[in-house]
C-alpha cells in the first residue's frame, strides 16, 4: 500500500477502504508517512469529501492511535457532552454536577480557549489551585468516587489527532466537516462514555456559522457515533448571541455557581437545563423530557448538584472557599462602562467581536503561549431583546493591564439597537439523534 | 504576507495576485515555506484551478527562481520546439538540424524518457561519447558556431521546477493543466527562445489521453506564453498510434539519421516535415506553408540538415563515424519476432502497452537510477491500416539481458487486427496559434 495511491483515489473522489484510512493515520502517527503527503490528502478530503463510512473509518483510525477507556466496569451510564464552542457557553461546569447527582458518570476531557472562544479548561483553572492535568488513573480513581471528574485531554487520548489538527491549521484544511467530524469524535470514542451529547452552535459567534453546515455536522457526528455503538444525540443550538451574561473565565464560574445555588435563571440557565434534560432521558435515567428537566430543577435546589460541584474542586486540589467567597477568585482592577448609543431594542450582538473583544481584555489567547488573565472578561447587562434607554449601560470591561479602548469600541459596536422588538430567540433549534 | 492565507484564497477558488504567487515560489524555492503547504496548496490548485493570467504568474516566478537566458544577441530567429511525450517520438532530432540548416538557432534543452515514453537527451547519449551535460557558456559557443545544440536542462533552469515536480509526484497532483503548463513553460521561457512551437500529444500512448484535455493544456501554454511576448504554436498530434518504426534509443537515432540523409518517408518523416514547416513559417522564414514544406524538403535532399546534425554530434564530443557504419551503436543480442494472430487490418495499436514493453526490454527506466540499455527496443513491421497475414511478423524485439516474454505478450495483444480498414490517422489533429 503505497500513501500516494490513497491520495490519489480521494483526489478522484473515490471511497476509501478501512484499510487504507488505517495505513495513512498509522504512518503518519509513526512519522513513516511525511506531512506533505498528509496536507496533500486533507486537501483532497475538503474537495472530496468523506461519506458517514469513511469518517467512520478515520475517527476509529485516530482514536486506536492512542488509548481507548474502557469505562464498563462502572456501574452506571457513562455521559460525554462537547461543544463546537462559543462565547459565554460554559454549559459543561452545569451539567456535569448535576449528572453526577442524578447518578450518572461523566467523565469529562475539555479543550482550551481557541480564537474567539473560551474553554472549560481555562474556566477550570480560574479556581486557585484547580489541577486539569490529571494522569487517567487518578481521573478514573476520581470518578468512581464522585461519579464525575474534568480533566484536559492527555498525551494518550488520539495523539495524531493533535498532530494532524496542527498541519491542518496551517495548510487551510480546518473548515472540512469530515476533518472536524473525526477530530471531535476520535476523542470523544476514545474517553469512553457510552452516552455523547453534542452542542453544535451555529451562527455568528460559532466556528460554524452556516444552519445547513452546523446540521451537516451534527448528523455526521451522531451517525458515526452510532456506528461505533454509542447512544448519540446532537443539538443545533445558537450562538448569535452570547450566552448568559457573563464571557471570561473567573466570571463564567461564577455564574454557574449562582446557577448550581439556584440564584440565576437566565439563557444560561435554561441551555444548561435542556442538555441535562437531554442527557438524563438519553441515559434512560429519566422516563420523558418533562420528568428530565423536573429532575434538573430538583438537584440544584437541593444543593446535590453544587456539593458535587464542591467535590469535584475537593478532588482537584482546587480553592473550595470560592464557592461561599468570589473575591478569591481575584478581581480586575480596572471597570469600563460600556453605554447605549440610542433608545430601543437589542435587536443583536455581534457575538463574535464580543469574545475577541473578551479576548483583547485578557480573557483568551492570540498565541499558545499567551498567558490568561483569569479575571479579565465582560459582564453583559443587556441581551438580545431588552429594552435599553440612550446612555444606559449594556455592558461592562473588566481588565488588568490590556489596552481597553479597541475592545470597549467592539463591545460598543456589537449591540445593534433597533426601534422594534426582535423575535424572541429560540435556543435549541434543532435535535438530531 | 502567509503561505496559509494564499492557499485558504486558492482553496476558495479566488484569483491570486502575482505579488501571492511569487512569494509561494520564492519561500519555497528557499525552503522557507514548507513542503507540506506547498502539497496542500498544490492540491487546492488541482481542484480551484489557475486561470492564464495566474499560470503566467506562477510560469514566470518559476523561471525566475533560476537563470534566464537573453538570446537577443544571436543574428537571426530563435526557436525551440517541445513535446509532451509519446513512443517512439524523437522529432526533435530532425527538427532541430532542418531549422538550423535555415538559419534558425535552435537551442534546445531536453529531458529523459519519463514513465512509457522516450526522451531525447537518452536518445543522444546511444550515440557513443555524446555529452548532453555542457555547461550554458559552451551550449551558447556551439549554438552560435553551429546554429543549433541539444543539452539538458542544467540545474540554473527554473530550479523550483525540479523541486516541486517531485513533491507533485508523490502527492498526486501531477495531472494538473495549469501545473503542467507552468512546468513546461517555465523551461521554455528560461530557455530564451523567440519562437516555441509545442508539439501536444493525445491519444492511449500519451499523458494526456484526451483530446479535450490536450487541447486545454495546449491553449493555456500558448496564452501563457504569449503573455512573456514569445510567438507561440501548438499543435495537437495523434499519440493513439507509435510515430515511425522505431521504439527505443539507439533505432530511434538510426531512423532520424535515415530520415536526414532522405532513405525514409514514413510516418515520423511526416510528423517532422509538418512540425519543422510550422517553426519556418513562425520564424517568417519562408512566406507560406507551402514553401515552408519545399524549404524542409530542400535541407533533407541537399543534405545539409545532415551535415548540422553531424556537425552537432562533433561539436558535442560524439562519433560522427555512426553517420556512415550503424554497428557503431552496437547492435542487440536477442531478437524475438511477433507475428500477427490473424489476417487483416491493423486496426489500432496500444501504444503506451508498445512503449511500457520496450521499458521492459531495457530502452527505459523504472527506477530513476536504472541503465538504460540503448541497443534495445522494438521494431515495428506494420503499423495502423496496414494489411497483415496471420503468422506474418509485425514487430521484432531487440533486447540483450532482459526477460522479454512479458513484453512479448504486451506487443502482441497491443495489435489490434479486423476485416476493415481503418481510417487514416490525421497525425496533426489541429493547430493552435
Amino acid at each position: 500500500m503505497r500513501a500516494y495511491d490513497i491520495i490519489y483515489k480521494k483526489r478522484n473522489a473515490e471511497k476509501l477502504t478501512k484499510e487504507e484510512i488505517s495505513f495513512l493515520m498509522e504512518g503518519y502517527n509513526n512519522s513513516e508517512i511525511a506531512d506533505y503527503q498528509i496536507s496533500a490528502f486533507l486537501m483532497s478530503v475538503y474537495f472530496s469529501g468523506l461519506d458517514d463510512t469513511e469518517t467512520f473509518y478515520l475517527t476509529e483510525a485516530m482514536a486506536n492511535s492512542g488509548k481507548i477507556l474502557d469505562l464498563k466496569f462502572l456501574d452506571g451510564p457513562t455521559a460525554d457532552k462537547h461543544s463546537t464552542g462559543g462565547v459565554g457557553d460554559g454549559t459543561s461546569l452545569v451539567v456535569a454536577p448535576v449528572l453526577a447527582s442524578c447518578g450518572i458518570f461523566v467523565p469529562m476531557m475539555s479543550g482550551r480557549a481557541l480564537g474567539h472562544t473560551g474553554g472549560t479548561l481555562d474556566k477550570l483553572e480560574a479556581i486557585p489551585g484547580f489541577n486539569v492535568n490529571l494522569e487517567i488513573d487518578e481521573f478514573i480513581k476520581i470518578l468512581k468516587k464522585n461519579k464525575f471528574a474534568m480533566i484536559g485531554q492527555t498525551k494518550d487520548i488520539a495523539p495524531v489527532d493533535k498532530k494532524m489538527y496542527a498541519l491542518r491549521d496551517v495548510t487551510a484544511t480546518v473548515e472540512s466537516i469530515p476533518l472536524i467530524c473525526s477530530s471531535i469524535m476520535s476523542k470523544k470514542i476514545a474517553e469512553g462514555a457510552g452516552h455523547i451529547l453534542l452542542d453544535v452552535k451555529t451562527g455568528g459567534g460559532a466556528f460554524m456559522s452556516s444552519y445547513d453546515d452546523a446540521k451537516k455536522l451534527a448528523s455526521k457526528m451522531v451517525n458515526v457515533g452510532k456506528l461505533f455503538g454509542r447512544n448519540m444525540t446532537a443539538v443545533i443550538s445558537d450562538m448569535d448571541s452570547p450566552l448568559g451574561s457573563a464571557v471570561g473565565n473567573s466570571l463564567e464560574v461564577i455564574q454557574t455557581i449562582e446557577v448550581l445555588k439556584g440564584n440565576l435563571k437566565n439563557d444560561f440557565y435554561d441551555l444548561c437545563k435542556e442538555l441535562s434534560s437531554l442527557i438524563i432521558l438519553q441515559t434512560g435515567t429519566a422516563k420523558d423530557i418533562k420528568s428530565a428537566a423536573q429532575l434538573f430543577s430538583d438537584k440544584i435546589s437541593s444543593g446535590e448538584a453544587l456539593n458535587k460541584f464542591a467535590a469535584m474542586i475537593e478532588f482537584q486540589k482546587g480553592n473550595l472557599r470560592v464557592i461561599e467567597d468570589y473575591s478569591l477568585f481575584g478581581k480586575a482592577k480596572n471597570n469600563y462602562n460600556i453605554r447605549a448609543s440610542k433608545t430601543g431594542f437589542v435587536s443583536s450582538i455581534q457575538t463574535r467581536d464580543i469574545g475577541i473583544a473578551s479576548c483583547m481584555l485578557g480573557a483568551g489567547r492570540s498565541k499558545t503561549d499567551d498567558v490568561i488573565d483569569y479575571s479579565a472578561g465582560i459582564t453583559l447587562y443587556k441581551k438580545t431583546g431588552d429594552y435599553v434607554k440612550e446612555g444606559e449601560v449594556t455592558a461592562v470591561l473588566h481588565y488588568n493591564d490590556a489596552q481597553y479602548e479597541y475592545a470597549a469600541k467592539l463591545v460598543s459596536s456589537a449591540y445593534n439597537i433597533s426601534d422594534v422588538e426582535p423575535q424572541k430567540i429560540k435556543l435549541v433549534k434543532d435535535i438530531i439523534k
